[in-house]
Order: C-alpha cells, then structure tokens, then sequence
C-alpha cells in the first residue's frame, strides 16, 4: 500500500466548503441579522467573516479572522454597521494561508455607485479572467477569484449596476452563488447550473438572501423559495420590491450532491428535503446494501450521526455513542512534537472504551477522503476493545476533485481514485468496508437512479463528470503566481 | 406563576462546573502534556487555563484567559513551560466576571522551596479562613477560596511540605480535590468525602493525575485507580515513586451525584461505571417511570443525548435528532438589543422542523435549573410544528444549591424548590413533565434505593443533605466583601 | 477679536509635515536600512510606517500605524522583508483619522511585474483623476491621492514601467516627490518645481534614495546629490546603475520655503545650505529687525531653538531654556475633561519659573499658525512671573493654505491672514510682536531678498504666490466624497 | 585598555532613576491628576505605569508596562478609577526584564481596611527582610522591595495603619519616598535621610505630593514645601487635614546628589534651588576649572545642555546645537544586526556636520559610567570633520554604585573606578577631558566646598561615603534567588 497517501498523519482529513453568505434588505441594525445568520452558516467556513452595511448613503465594513462570534456580538447591535440593509460572509480558504486582503465580501467605488461583493463558489477561469483584467490596468489586492467578478462589474460598458453584473456574470465560468449590496439593491445570483445553494426568506418585511435555511431560522424568517439556477434577484425599496431575471439560457440544474451528503447542516431543508431525513436515508439504504452483524452501530461524530441513526433504525441493531467529540478549539496551532505525535486523532475525538469492549461495531462515516483519519479512528476504537470493526460510509468513493468550491486534494491524493475498496479496508484497518452505491445514494434522494443524462445534481467528485468547462485547469500555460506581493 | 424566576430570558441557565485539573510526573515536556490533559477536562471549565511546570531548579508559570487552545498549542510543545513535572487547571468562575487574578494554578515561594495548587471544587468556610489569615497578616492576591489552602500552607508551623500541606488540610472544610507541585513531588488530595472526583493514570513511568478519565485517554495513559478520599498521594523520584496517605480518619464517601448525571464527560469512568451507561440507564428508568405515547424521542444536545437514546431503547420509540446545536461560539457578548431578544435559544439550538412537524416528541434532558431555557426549547420545539412535547428530566427536582464547587443559584430561582411538578409544566409549557424519581436515579447508579443513612453520594442539591458543615453560610457575622480592590 | 479661531483651544497647532520617503537598492538587508532611513525621518510623519522589499523574484510589505519603532525594530533585521532592495515611508494623515488602507507604499500587481510607490507631496488634481479613472473601471482602495499614481501606471498603454511612470507623470499637478520600486529597479521621482526634498546617496555599492540628508547620515552612507526637479533617476543591477531622465522641459525651481523654516531636521543639509544655519541666520535677522530691551531669549523648543541661538547671539541677550518641553508621548488621546482643561499646554511644556520669574522675556518660534498656542505659551511665561513678554517669529505672516503637502487649516482660521500684526499681538497677549520680513528670511538663505519673477523657493503660504493650477480647489463641480465607504 | 568595560557597545549607557511617585488627596476625579502627575515625572521611570484610586469604599487599580499615555489618556478622564484620592507610580526596572508583577502601586487587603503603597527608592535590607518574612508564612508575588514594606505592614501587630507603617518604617533600611493610600488617608513618607526628593502640594483645597515640583507644574497646584526627612505626613478629610510625624530621631539630610546633576527635569526646584540653574552653575565651575580654547560649545543632549550654557557663558564661546536627538522611540527593541553594528549611537544622535566641520569643539555632557557612549559621540563628532574635541563632565568621576535605587552598574564596569582621567580621555578618544571637581559641584550648589562630615548630600557615587548600612551587600550568606517563580 502506498504510504504517500497518509504522509502527514495530521493533515485534517475533513472536507471544507469554503463559504456562506448571507444577506438582508429593509430591516433596522440589518448588520445584527447577517451576524445572527452567519453564526448559523459558521459550519461552511470558519476562517474568517466580514459584514458589509449601507444605510443608502455610505457603506460600512469590518471583516476579520476568526469565527463570526470573535468579532462581532452574536445577537447584539453591530453600531459601527449602520443601516437597514446588509450581506456577509464567512469562508473557508483554500490557499495554504488565509490572506487577510482575502477577506470577504469585497467592495468597490464603481462608475456610479459603491457595490459590495460575497461569494460562494469557485470560478474556473478566475487565472485567465484576471491576466486579462491586469493586463488592462485593474490592480487586484487579493488572490480571491471573486475580485474578479468585482473588476469585470468595475469595467463594464454598461451604465446600470444590474446590467454591469449581468456583462460580468456572462464572463465568468464556474460555480456561484453571490449576495451584491449598493446603495439601492440587494442583488442574489447563482450560477446557471444552481451548483452551490441560495435561498429567499422573508422577515416581516424584510427580503433574506442565505446559503441555507437554518440561517433563516436563526431570525425567525419565513423561507420563500430558492434562488432558481440562473437567476438574478433584486431587492430594491421600490416597485415590486423583488424582481427577478433571468440572463442565461435555461439548463438542467446540477446541484452539489456533497450539500446533502456532509456540507449542509442537517436542519436545513433543500430543494424540499430535509438534509437530516435524506442522510437517515442514506444510513437505512447502507443497512440494506451492506449488512453486518454486529452489537453496535457507532457514528463518527458528528456527520456520521444520521447515517448511523437510519443504519440502526433499518438494521435493528442499537445505535451508540461508542466515539465522544470534543467540541473546544482554541486559536494556536502548531505541528505536534514528535513523542506525542501518536497521539493523533483523539485530540478531537475519543472512544467510549466502557461501551466498546469486546463488541462488533459498525462505524458510520460520510466519506473517505484521504483515508488517514478513518484509520486513526479504527485504531482508536480497536484500541479501545472493539472485537470487529465495520466501516460503513454514507457516500460513494471519492474519486475526483472538486473544481467548484470544495477543498478536496489532488487525484493523487484521494484514496478512491488510487485503490480498490479491499485495498482500502486493508489500509484504513477495517473488518469490513462499504460504501454507499451511487444508485442507492440517488434513492435516498427520493430518485430511483441516477441517470447521467438527466441528473439534477453535481456529483463530479464521484463520476468524474464535471458540468462546466475547466478553463483554468486546462489551459496549457504555465500558471504564474497570482501576485508578486508575497504573503 | 412567579415572574422573578425568569427576569433575564437570556441569562444562561446550564450548570457550571468549576474546575477540571491534572497532573503528571516525570515526562520530558510535561506541559504539553498537561496541556492535551486540560483539552480533554476543558468541559470542566471554559473561562481560564494555567500551567505550571518546573524542572526541579525553577517553576515556570502560563494563565489566561479564555479556552486552553487559545494560548497553548493543543498537541504542540510548550518550551516556556520547562521541565518533566507540571500541574494545570482549567476554571470557570461562578462570581460575575472572571478575575484574571483568579486564575490557577495558584503558585507560593515558601519556606523551604515553592508549591503551584491548582483546585477543584469549593471551601465552605473560606471566608472564615480569610479573615482569620488576614488578620495575622497574609496578604491575598485573589477572591478565590483556593488562596487560603496556599497562605495557610505558608504559614503553617510545620518544616516538611507535606506535613504543610496536611496542616492546611485539617482547617479547611468543603469539597476538594488537589494537585499540588513542589519542585521535588507531585500530590494529589481528594477531601475526606470525596466530593470531587482524581484518578491516578500512568503513562509509560510517569504518574499522572486527572480529574477524569477522559483527561488519561487523550495521552494514552492507563488508569490506575481513583483517589481515595481523604487520601494524599505523594509522587517524587524517590523510593517508592508513590506514597499514599490517610491523614483524615475514614469516612463514607458522597461523591457528587451530579458528576454522573451532567458534568463528566460520556466517556469518563468513575468509581468502575462509564458515565455514558448510567446516562443510557436514567433514560431507561425515565421510560418505565414516565411512558408516553410518542412519535420520537429527541434529546435536548448534546447532554441529553445518552439519556435520549436509554429511553428510546426502552420505550421503542425512535430515537431522533430533532434539536440540532451550534457548537461555534465566539469571543464576543454583549445583551442582546430588544428586537433580536426573542430570537432566544436558536443561537445555540435550531428546531429540525422537517422532522418535528406534526409529531409528538419526548423531550430529554438533564435537568430543570430556573426554567428558562426549558421553556425556550420548548417553544422552539412547539413552533416547528410538534403536535405534542412531553418533557422527560434526567434527575429529580433540583431544590437546594450546591456549596461544593457548582454555579447553582440560590434557592429562590431554582424553579423546583418554588413549585409543583404541574406548576413547573405548565410555566415551561410542556403537555407533560417528568423527572427521574431519587430511587430512579440510584438504580441507574446499580443500587436498589436510595438510603439516606448509607448513601455513598452527595445528592444534596436534590434533597438538601448537605455532607459537611457549611460555616460560611451559617456564619452570623455578615459577610464583608472579599477584597476591598474593586475587579 | 474674532473667537472663532481659537474655537478648540487644544486643537495642536503646529504644521505638520505629510511624509518622508527612502528607498536603497543592492543592500543585503535592505529593509533594516529603510527602517533606520524611516526611523531618521520620522519628524516627517508619526502617524504610520511602511516598507516594501523585494528580492528580484517577489515583494514583501508592511504597513502599520504608529512610529517606525513600533513594529520594527529600529537598528535590527527584518526577517520577513527579503532582498536587497526596499523602499518606504513615514506619513502624517490630513484627514481626520488615519486610515489604514492609506498607508503607504502602495503596492500594485501590472502588467509586466509588480511597482510599489511611496509619495510626500500632494496632487492638485486628484480628485479630478480619481473621477476619471473609476469611470474607467479602476477600483481604489484607498482615499489616498497617491493611489492615483498607481493606477495611472497601471493603466498606462506603455509597456516598460519607466515609460508607464512618465505617461502617468505627465498627467498628474502639484507638488510630488516619489520613490518606486519594482523587481528590477529602484526609481526616484521629484516634480517639475521641484517642491519637495529628494537626495541621492550611496552606501559603498548601495544607491540610496531619501527625503533628507540625516536619513543618510543614519545609516552612514555619503551624500551624492540632489534629485533635481523634474528629474527621473533609476537605479538597476546593469549597466551605469544610475540613469537620469530629464521628461519634463525645465522650468525654475520652487523649493518649499517652510523646509528651511520648521519641517527638515536642523542637521540636515538642503541645496548646499545647513538647515541649522539657516534657522540660526533668521534668529540673527530677526535680531536686527525686531530688537528689545530684554534679560534673556528663550526658545519655544524644540523647533524654536536654533532661531533663539542666532537672536541671543546677535543681540548678545542670554540664550536661556525657559521652557522645558516634555518629550514623552503614549498611545491613547481623549478630550479633557472640563475642570482639567484649562491645563492647556503644559502637558508639553512647563515654564522654567526660578529663571522667567520678573525677568524680560524674548520668545522665539518658527511661526504662527491659528495662534492658539502661541496664546497659552505666552499666558504659562506670565504666570511663571516674566515682566514682559516679546514674541519674535522666524517666519513672515502666514496668510495662505498650502496644497503640496502641508496640513494647514482654511485661509479662515490663519491668524495672519486675518488680523493686523497689532491684533495678532493683542490676541496672543504679548507685549510685543514681530515677524521676520520675507526679504529678511530671503537673507538667511543667502539671497538678497525676494524677487517675485526668479524666487526658487515656493513661498506660497507666505505670499500666495502658488506655482501650479490648482485643478481641484478650482472645480466648480461639488467634490462628492472620495469613497462611499465610511472609514 | 581593559576591554572588559566596553564589552556590549550596544549597552545604553545612561543612568535610570527608578521611579517617580505622585498622590492627590480630595479632588474629584484624582486618577486623572494622577495621570498628569505621573507623565510630568515620565523622565524618572519609562517602564511600567500604575496608579491606584479609592472612593473611600473601594480601592480600584490599573497597571501597565510602557509609558503612561499609553495606556491612560494623559489630560483625559480615566472613568474606572473613582474617588477623590488618587497615588501613582512610574518606574524603571533596575533588574533584566520588568516582570508585571513589579508594577506599583502594590495593593493589599490588611486588617483594618486595603492600603496602596508606591515607593522610590531602594531598601538596602530587602533580602534580609524578605527571608524572614517567607519564612513566617508570607507570600511575595513579586521581586521587588517594595513588596518588604508592604507585608511588614500587613504583619505589624499594631492596629492602625499609621502605626503599622511606622513599624514597618522602623525595620528597613536604605532609600525610600514612599506614597501610601488607605481609604481614609494619603501619607507621605521620606526616608531619615531623605535621600529621595518629595514634596507637598496644594491644588484648592486638595493635597498633593510629587517626587518633584515639574508635578505640581502640570496640574496648575502651589508648592507647599519639602517633606522633610524622616517625616511622615497623613491627609485626611479630619481635623487639621495634614498631620506631621516624625518617628525617627532627627539626623542630617543625605540628598541624592545626583537629582541636581541629572535626574530632576531642569524645570524642578529642589531645596530652594532651580535644577537648570546649579547644572548651569555647574557649567560655569566647568568653565573656569577647565578652560580651553575653541570655536563652540556644543553639549550633548538633552542632559548637557545647561552645563553647555553655563560653560559658554562663562568661556564666551559661541553655544551650538551640534549634536541633534532623535526623540522618537517605539516599542521592539532586537539587538543589531553585526553589520549595521557600527551605526551605534547615530539612533540617537546624529552630528550637525555643516557646523562641526573644522571647528574645535568643547562637548558638554552629565557624566561617564561605562565610558562607551562618551566613546562613540566624540567618534561622531569626529567624523563629522570637528578639528579638536575637548570633554568636559558636569560631574566628578563616578567610582562607586549606587545602593539607593539608581541602576548603576558593579564597580568593575565604572569607567572612573578604574582608570586615571588621563587613561579615560584616551579610551574615549576625546582631546582632552575634565570632570567637574567635587569642590566645584559643591560651589555650584551654593556651599563653599565639600566637607564630609556635613556634606547634607549622599555623593556616595562619587565618594565610597555610604551614609546607611547596605546589609544586602555585606551578607555573608550567599544570596538566593528572590523566587522560584521563572520570569
């Protein structure tokens, strides 16, 4: 087995999604509720979160590291914030470092106004969009693909925002959802294929924009409907209040299957279903695909939590807390010292050694990635005393990258893409290793199958069937740094 | 229904444990070690954390305030902290705010060489202590009860630390566990009840002491045994490594009931029984005294969580995660502004209205303390759309404040010592309330009943049999305030 | 007498410098160089600091507010900026707070590699570009007019940077002395007029580039020459090194006059003339203009001092320090309470009472601007005990706003430009005022006096003789605000 | 030469008073007085800032490393610190590191009530003292000295604090001001021999005390008088309001010397003598003991600048600003890098070259400790082109430490210990050199000449004449380290 895979043993094996966004349009201390919102969207990202305000004269930003909660005042005013509207953002980086000029939303003085800019997403052609941008003059001040999106706004012939945004999403390739504040509208978009999530909430009066619904009820908002794929939404003191466009060619949705499968939080609601319900589900088709006898059935907490309640549920074995979390993260981190190295996974996580003893567990997972962390914790609850254990994951193998906004390693390094599942089982040290089939992950979507030419979702990471062109990643030109400013 | 029970809506209404410590002996880096030890007890305590180590030469000292990991690196070398001996402690403060002067381990030079304690639990004739050390001229530094154990031990008549140390011992009264560190021994003490739990845990040569078990696992130690009460244990390079003393004559021990019931961490084992087993077992002994007709049965998390799944098993009803928390918290807060007051609990809680809707849920947590949070869940659990929500308690009815190391309020806001069990459901607005009967709850713990005369724990928050003198409270002399330094 | 200019009688009322630059190419470590030059030039501006290195392959930046020392260490290394090249700037803010996106220097990503741009001086025309170029698509990030520079390079149709830098040159008024720094060359700029200082000086191989001579002597390197006006020198590894570009066709001189009076450090030398000799000769003029029966002159330090020195030795009265002037300032600024205001100016000077006390007192001091603190120096001289006191001021009445650079107030708060010199005598309380004629400071710097048609020196202030358009005070466009974005 | 003197060239080699000390009695935000008095006496102590207010029920505390507009706004209120009575402390560390517990004021709760005790000075007993006082059971939290006063008085088995104090008076030895705030009272004390300067004040009907009158200066307060030596004076609301005692029996007055030669701010009147005018005097003695002939004199600033008028007047050579200071300083402070090494004391001074150029130059400074400063000025003025450069100290040659809370260093590194004048002006590279006679100081403080057996200044410095006994120092016991406790 190739030992490249597991080179660090403390590379946190999660997936990250890099972002949630959030925005708000009538409601007095409108930076308050995008505080409140993103704190329920923290799970997408937690590097870093801004806040953009404007009370129609001025905007007002404040946008800092950390989780929402280290700057702002969860549930209190935000007074430097002014105004009745707002949007806000929390990300993920997927760079090695988080750049501070990297923090979103961005804003920008344009020809006739201040527009304000967060997205969630990531373009494909970002590298080609922006030696084009320099090479005309615009001065980039981070290494995000979304300033793009901010200069082609900037340089647009077009003399109303709505249509700068419009030539500007025309140029871009990729996957995104965004939240655009001016002085006078709050502007929704996703990408014509809808790969990343946005939905419509209503507040009293007041217009909500989110990345997911639990975000809505976090203030108490009514959801609407989701932003359609395409579509641009705009919220604005006058008339209709929310017009809606929509400047692309109708195409079939494919949205990020991954949003049900682990990015989601699972008391939101998507497309009408439940994420909770639709990952008992994978949990209860895994029981039937891949039976086991066993004593227990343990999740890796806490995504594996549902799938291991709907594997229990269906299987009739008892569902146990066999691994407790620790929730508690400070802010230092350094690379461990080398005697205490072994002590690995259970920093985060530690088995219930008292319940485990001499028992056949099945283990239920999200997914493996680069399979480190899924043998740590098998070592750990073997260690613990587990007589067997089987690793039940609630997805298919991951076999491709994701170009669209996840943090996924390169193909080499995800260890689907390179072994058989045998080999894997040997290599995570499982008695046994299952992982959903793709048919049985599209049933728990309420679909009988999936069907390539018809799917609705994105799940490019498991078939490898990328939705949009990969200018970017294709493009024979060697890519020069983004900046010559280093970090 | 009286009103002053709830006065501030958003007032926090979980117990707090004051302390978690831990110790260990003869490891190269022992801070770091101390430091995994603190991460793994940081549910004991979440507003400060120190260490202290020394290399037999010197003592080096690191308090904050704030999580473990936000000063230490979780896993990292600590090279500040030199040495292969070193004691921690992690707090939260039951006084207003948090003195930074307050935070422990405390550290003394005295007579014959310096002595770092760090304290878990409370002194129940502190204040008495205080002004008799006051008056003989000790000057103190804190408003913390542990500062009289370190200044009587300064002033003790004696020569050897530990004949110091026993010295102090013999004065004080309460509940106590300690680690104490010399430059040439390790001691631990637990206070002659027992109160408050130490385990003894050996990691390779070294001897380590935690609060829980939890704190071994997370650096591999094995446990060894707990410490008995009004047993000090004395480790050094000499000899026997380990020396055991009774000074105290034997007594029956009561240790904290509420141990087992909220504040250790599910994966701990205390006394030979796994706390997340006699959590599972309240549930069960909850679903035979209180049956419902139910839907689901949803924990209240993550507390409820082990208590939830016992009485799902028992009573066959499905177990659900309805209630989904946020575990993101931040460094910020402030109150909230009055429109934004009524969004509650959902900072932390969120209903899962797609599975609750239209469902009759049991509820499960761990106890009632003034009602407040109770009734906000429950509205919350209402709003989602719950035909019905029966309320299940994981201990019987919280009359009395503890006096040995838990933030309880006084009598007059615990809602159990003001009402009925009917007046109680209706103020939280529950369809039906249950909690587990004191019989109930001893059956958990593997006895028959409980035993008034016999009873091997302290369950005096629940009946009012206080196990020692408590001669703050009864002290007739008002009470002066601590300090005349203002924090 | 109008109240109206002493309105906010702790209003600071000394002039203040906008900035210092320095630049030095082919140094190893050529940051810690660039702080020293910076630390030198720090009476230049206190408000904040940055550098920019670079090693031929990227660029590395810090920007901070505060005094140079304050982040780096003064006389040490700075790791984090690498290369032999560097550049950087000290600044004072004209608008009310600091922003700390203005900090400079500017760093920009363009076509063909990145510039970094550090300025001291002012554009006249702005605002004017700014318009035009965010019409254009250019975002700004700062309310900075140097950034107008940067983006003028960037969007420029030429393709080697020199030829940018001139094209945008060409399009910008006022006053400007610049260094700029790209991968391969070093580039020092000063305006047509020359306004603004710049000096060339080498460190054995080492080109160095800075706004005064005693950035030079800091660091030890030998003064070369001036940058003359309208000159281009670039400094590069090939070839001559230094190349001189003459863009512009000439024209006379105009030397900011106030150099020589209040803002170059007395040690430095300016255009051949020691900046100290110069202040002394005007004291000595001032002597001979303004004589007074008198026991001692005292300097208002520190920048009164040499204009004392050269009074007292032309009128043979002692030279005494009557005032002592406290050096130590921290970090934080509020306004004073009301029954300490009164306190006024002896938070910075306190009279030498056992010396003034019944004595004849000759003040001097470089000039007066609202005539606020001239009025309280004079007031802490009497009540100390002086008999009389005459105020002797080593510049001519200021009447003018300067718009190169200078933070002074609107004609309209210019005492001079207001009141005769008997009222202004009257105002400040003094027994006797007198202003050095403008052909008497013309004397000091070795002129025989003013000649309005060839005077080298842009007296402006003094005369209102301004020597470029002044584009932007003369729009007849309201002049929105610079940024939607509030501070 | 003996290379061993100049071994850190880098050293900074000026001498450190300790502290300044300031308490105000009665008025109505005192903290705020406090605040202004401290930044007066800034040029005593740079370090570490702290001031203690009480409103008669509370005591409330702020301390703080770094100046004290750092942390305070010096002219503005300072909100958390209530009450009319107000003390503070500003101080230099005599030790490696300033530990943040060595920050005064040091606050107790004692028998009767809290005191706050501030302190210049030093006690030549303090190890003595602390070993006793451990050794009953005290605990010192800090290193320094002071910390002896303060358990001496929290031990003393009298019952009021005066009495307590007074106690604790009679067991120290050494220098010592002290300022003392009880919640009833303000109490000054000087040492028997008042060593250390403190003066009374009145403000209205407020008291004020101050190491020096530039305190009184700042707040607008009269002077009242000396406290004298000996004495201990207590304000309160009752009776007379200031009550003298004087415990000891009387003894002639040993006056630091030094204050008059360096420490005071020339602006002080000590004694009935104005500091600038004995340094002047000093200069003049100068003058006539040590005449040369040369074109300037030229002191080094800012401590020679009296001496270096006096010296011109009295020699009619021309005074000259020939060395310019730099005053800015920040906050990191990293030893130079070895090729930058030799920029040394240009940091601070740099030499005004257009005016030294060929010039024979008489340079005025306070005095020589190590010699290596004086080393590398005469080095810059050299290089600055001077023809002769003559050295001329306002002080006799320093050959003995100072005990009482001067930060001297050891005999074997005190240039004047160990060298004849001859060899000293060739170490220092100077033309010529003179010190002050001690004869000549003492005429320059209007008395006819030294006479050991009255002199009413301790010049032990200058002398070997110790007026107290230095236990401390003559302790055969080999002196442990004074805490276990690592900085």
């Amino acid at each position: 087995m190739d030992e490249n895979i597991s080179t660090n043993p403390f590379a946190d094996d999660r997936l990250r999604e890099e972002c949630g966004i959030f925005g708000i349009w009538g409601k007095p201390d409108a930076a308050a509720f995008v505080v409140l919102g993103l704190h329920a969207l923290q799970h997408r990202g937690q590097e870093a979160a801004g806040v953009v305000a404007t009370d129609g004269e001025q905007f007002y930003l404040e946008r800092q590291e950390g989780l929402v909660g280290d700057k702002f005042s969860v549930g209190g005013p935000v007074p430097k914030l002014k105004g009745r509207n707002a949007i806000g953002h929390v990300r993920y980086s997927t760079t090695g470092g988080t750049l501070n000029r990297n923090i979103q939303p961005f804003f920008a003085d344009v020809a006739n106004g201040g527009i304000a800019v967060a997205h969630n997403g990531n373009l494909t052609n970002a590298i080609a969009l922006r030696k084009q941008l320099v090479s005309k003059g615009s001065i980039f001040y981070s290494t995000s693909d979304t300033e793009c999106i901010v200069h082609l706004i900037a340089t647009s012939k077009y003399d109303k925002i709505v249509d700068r945004l419009v030539d500007a999403l025309k140029q871009i390739e990729g996957a995104y959802s965004l939240v655009c504040l001016t002085r006078k509208k709050l502007i929704g978009v996703r990408d014509p294929l809808g790969v990343r999530p946005l939905v419509i909430g209503k507040l009293e009066d007041a217009y909500v924009l989110a990345s997911e619904t639990c975000a809505l009820d976090i203030i108490g908002a009514d959801y609407v409907r989701d932003v359609k794929p395409g579509e641009v939404v705009v919220i604005s003191d006058e008339g209709e209040k929310l017009e809606s466009y929509q400047p692309f060619p109708p195409q079939r949705q494919r949205f990020c299957i991954f949003e049900h499968i682990y990015f989601a939080r699972p008391d939101s609601i998507i497309d009408g279903l439940g994420v909770y319900d639709v990952r008992k589900s994978i949990g209860s088709e895994l029981a039937r695909e891949a039976p086991v006898e066993a004593d227990m059935v343990v999740p890796v907490p806490d995504s594996g939590v549902p799938g291991a309640i709907g594997y229990a549920e269906a299987s009739k074995i008892p569902f146990e807390l066999g691994i407790i979390r620790n929730h508690y993260v400070g802010r230092t981190f350094i690379e461990p010292t080398d005697h205490i190295r072994n002590l690995g996974v259970r920093l985060k996580h530690n088995a219930n050694r008292d319940r485990i003893k001499g028992k056949r567990v099945v283990l239920v997972d999200d997914s493996i990635v680069r399979g480190t962390t899924s043998k740590k914790i098998i070592k750990m609850v073997r260690d613990a005393g587990a007589a067997e254990v089987h690793f039940r994951i609630a997805s298919p193998p991951m076999t491709d990258p994701c170009f669209y906004g996840v943090d996924t390693p390169e193909k080499k390094n995800l260890l689907a893409a390179n072994y058989t599942v045998a080999e894997m089982c040997r290599f995570i040290g499982a008695d046994s290793l299952h992982f959903i089939s793709i048919n049985g992950l599209y049933r728990a979507l309420r679909q009988s199958r999936r069907d390539g030419a018809n799917t609705r979702f994105c799940d490019a990471c498991l078939t490898g069937d990328y939705p949009t062109a990969l200018t970017d990643r294709d493009s024979t030109v060697e890519n020069a740094q983004l900046s010559l400013l280093a970090v």
